[in-house]
């Protein structure tokens, strides 16, 4: 028996045929083509699940979704301008298989937790460092999530409750996105640009428009004494929500995905040493968290809602 | 079928013989008499369960244990000054009835999520403002406990991250616990106390001994603005505490106990006000975590003891 995986971005639909065991058997996609209304979203996902499906058994439908899902309907989507949409029912009847939403951070994790980066562990944390900080928990296998709406929304938790801390998209100060984003690093590694004018990074980023996620690491390698203070300013940040996370929920693993997470050993290392000593407990604790970066990449998405799928059917 | 629930604190044990739904059936206690041997300890313990299990039909043992609880060993309790002691295995050779032990915060968590203010509810988050804050997670009708360690350590969970942030008692900077708890709210009292001498805080406390959790609340309802201003900063930080567990959880219910939860609603209007901005998303939610005060008091710890038993056995 397959699952059909639907991961729904602003920019592209990607769909796969999955098997039981969480492996890609068929991909496809196409482009979201926003701004469209939902319904006209939904007949091009169905198009790809019954092109994926034709000649196959398949069971059920996930779909991973941005914004905030509950049973079965988009709440709110802030990427897809959609309100109030019974997405579940809509694209239940245009294709005649089953069909389970999940917040599109929270599949992602899901498909991590079960198929990637913390395949066989009891618990895990997974983190998306991207324009956003998107988080998914797994807890013994399952998605937490809550009562009163699609959890994990751990990217939105105070790290720095500080009237000069840096805005975030959510309106507060000094959430968790507001300081370890890979959009919290560009603005950090702009601000260091103007002010050291004799650092490297204005070298690798000529105009603040050249400035990326990697921009910092690239010359903080070479020795740049400003590139390293803004590295270490990151990870120190990063850090204190990591750790944070493994106080409140002590999983096996906290999985980093997203383009900061390529840095991989360059920022796993020092978050390691970094988040360490901010661990309760830690010098008593027989068993300590694995943080490590995610291994499935934006498969993570298609793999994760079609295990939800398998779980929910 | 009853079970025996047992609330190991630092001047005294409390014991319970706790029927399946979780009402109390006889209690006892005796002083802990520190310092002493954690084999000393638990013979008082071991007589204690003895006494109320005669001539009953008793499954087993449940503890509440202050500090770091795995698999049936205190690995480190600072409170009782315990390392690496296998309690379960001591306590069930000296009862004859099989043990399990937890976290006295999270046991309690427990009692108040399957028999108190969160009785029903799918998801509690139970958060004790005392001389720390001790914090609970409950999670479908099961202690949310992790892999490395006994979870959760929510109140070490760093909201303010600054370098002149109060110290913790975990030697970081800006903890919830720093800013939320009884001790906390009683350094804010002194300090506004001092730098306010025509304050009505000291009438209310001639001396900084005579300080305690509920002088800035009786001050504050006489109209005192210093001890408004010392309040309304408690109950901030309370809220962001509050709202970064709601937004990692979604719960269903927060349950605040300990001193300061006394005050009731005094506490919870102002802080349900704080917080709801605070929560990702509450503008599109369907639902809305319920913040309550917790009902069982003392209680809750040899409740939950008991109900954790039950359920481990």
């Amino acid at each position: 028996m397959y699952y059909l995986g639907v991961d729904l971005g602003g920019t592209n639909i990607k769909a796969a045929l999955v098997s039981e065991s969480g492996e890609i058997v068929k991909e496809a996609a196409a482009p979201t083509n926003l701004p469209r209304t939902a319904q006209e979203v939904c007949d091009d996902i169905a198009a790809l699940c019954l092109q994926l499906s034709a000649r196959e058994q398949v069971a059920g439908i996930g779909v991973g979704c941005p914004g905030t899902v509950c049973d079965g309907v988009v709440l709110y989507s802030n990427n897809l301008d959609w309100h109030d949409f019974a997405m579940a029912d809509y694209l239940q009847t245009k294709t005649g298989l089953p069909v389970c939403l999940g917040n599109d951070a929270n599949v992602a994790a899901l498909g991590e937790a079960l198929a990637g980066c913390a395949k066989g562990a009891q618990s895990a944390v997974i983190l998306t460092l991207g324009t956003g900080v998107g988080a998914g928990v797994v807890l013994g296998g399952k998605l937490l999530t809550g009562y009163t709406g699609a959890a994990s929304e751990a990217g939105h938790m105070v790290i720095a409750d500080a009237p000069d801390a840096p805005l975030c998209t959510c309106g507060r100060r000094g959430c968790l996105e507001s300081l370890a984003s890979a959009t919290a690093l560009i603005r950090m590694t702009r601000e260091a640009r103007r002010t050291h004018p004799e650092s490297l990074l204005n070298t690798l980023a000529p105009t603040e428009a050249d400035v990326n996620g990697r921009t910092v690491f690239d010359a903080a390698a070479q020795g740049d004494a400003a590139a390293k203070a803004v590295a270490d300013d990151y990870i120190h940040h990063l850090a204190v929500g990591v750790a944070n996370l493994i106080n409140i929920f002590f999983p096996e693993v906290i999985g980093l995905s997203g383009g900061v997470a390529n840095q991989g050993e360059n920022l796993l290392k020092p978050l390691r040493a970094a988040a360490a000593p901010m661990v309760f407990g830690s010098a008593f604790a027989k068993k300590h968290t694995r943080i490590t970066t995610c291994t499935l990449g934006y498969r993570a998405g298609v793999i994760g809602a079609a295990l939800l799928a398998k779980q929910e059917m």
